[in-house]
């Protein structure tokens, strides 16, 4: 295991927790907080351009830990689904050009009217299916995100770490997974599917479950702030041979959204140093 | 597969869905609208008495398809989890003199102030296996909840069938599981876990999951106002060999819980009828 104290090597921040600000001033703040990592957005890549915005992190020496988002891949038509397919494309040469270490894909929910969950997972692994030789071109590793049971509905059907896998599985060479604290740590199966992911395992996002939960989508916690058991799934994750960031990926309308970023990024220092 | 139309044989209302009534007043309600199932809760039955309950449900010929519900197993204390036990084997009693089809265990979440999710879950382990013997004495089926993992760290460590399941296995005769369509309906491992429960499914709820969702606990919907493809796994669950009831139990702070019960049991009679 690493050594966990005062290290910030292994700290990076997802640009969605530090959202109020653009992408050129997280990058700058990032740097100037001593942290290594950011795990850009495709809005502040595109707002900024992808060529400046790999200049900016070259010159801060910041790596791009992921490329946030690609995936959406359920439709109920068949256009729908093969536009989702064309812009995961884009997405793969965006995060390339930015020099990303990785692309993260976001399933995609039901698609409206429907309450066919095998279909829409169907369509997520032809999706997937569809992409992968060009981000094998590229270069651009795949990483499914598996989300939250709660958001199987209206965002994403990839449910379980052990699901994810079962794509990367058919899928081949260039799919892995994002873990997420958020999404997986009620899992009974969780220690055992870290295991299996091994080093297909290309980001690790923290933050933490908050007792109650006001939102199924943007009350999330600061780490240390709730339930979950950081460092035990770091040690697993770490013990399965990743050896990359901390991602902090925060959605929070109604607390870390409403602060200073640059406070934030001092707390996100903090409770690194003392919980993740 | 049973016919589905017009059969009310098959309809059961949980008391939860109903809950401004007193316990008679549910009972004398769901028999003048043809339903012939009614899922008591304890404080319903603690007001009226369960002598006095038991009359009512036998003049009424109303079959009490589970009692709601015992669990709650987890305590920072030794003494709090042993005062958990005792009130479990009041309400395999209590159960029992209402003459109920099995108790419905809810696992219980996360001591306060602990991280330890596989500690929790091994103190709901030892919590079932204290109270089976007296279960079995009282010929009082347990039935297991798996709840949503949304509700891991504050209501319920059991997340998944298969892992109410894998208690099954390990704590023998007269432990089964409740499988409440809310819960589960995401799981990748649905059907199969369904095949492997059999007639170990001792109580079968229904209800819908909404889009959006605006509560983690009380924003459930009616059959057919949601995403769950309830044909589906009712087909699923009598495949398995399950020909019980299909209670309904909807937590609804926005809008089922704010109108006339007598309303809301007509409109379970019409779903019943046409999407359960």
């Amino acid at each position: 295991m690493r050594d966990f104290t005062n290290d910030l090597r292994w700290l990076a921040i997802n640009s969605a927790t530090i959202k109020s600000w653009p992408l050129q001033q997280q990058i700058e703040g990032c740097a100037q907080a001593g942290i290594t990592g950011i795990a850009p957005w495709r809005d502040g890549v595109a707002a900024l351009g992808p060529k400046r915005s790999r200049e900016l992190l070259r010159a801060h020496d910041m790596t791009a830990t992921c490329y946030c988002r690609g995936g959406m891949f359920t439709a109920a038509e068949a256009a729908g689904r093969k536009a989702a397919i064309e812009d995961n494309k884009r997405a793969i040469d965006e995060a390339a050009e930015v020099g990303a270490r990785c692309l993260v894909l976001v399933a995609g929910g039901l698609p409206p009217g429907s309450k066919d969950i095998a279909g829409a997972r169907a369509q997520v692994r032809d999706g997937i299916a569809a992409i992968a030789s060009h981000a094998r071109t590229a270069r651009m590793p795949l990483a499914i995100e598996p989300l939250h049971p709660m958001t199987a509905a209206d965002r994403c059907v990839v449910s379980t770490l052990d699901q994810a896998l079962d794509l990367c599985d058919e899928l081949g060479d260039g799919v892995g997974v994002a873990v997420d604290v958020y999404h997986v740590w009620w899992d009974p199966a969780l220690k055992a599917a870290i295991a299996r992911a091994g080093t297909r395992i290309l980001t690790y996002h923290v933050c933490d479950w908050l007792v109650p939960t006001a939102d199924l989508v943007a009350d999330r916690g600061m780490m240390g702030d709730g339930i979950i058991d950081l460092r035990g799934i770091r040690a697993m994750v770490e013990a399965a041979g990743y050896a990359g960031h901390c991602d902090v990926e925060i959605f929070s309308a109604r607390n870390w959204w409403t602060r200073d970023p640059a406070e934030v990024l001092q707390v996100c220092v903090e409770r690194h140093r003392s919980v993740v």
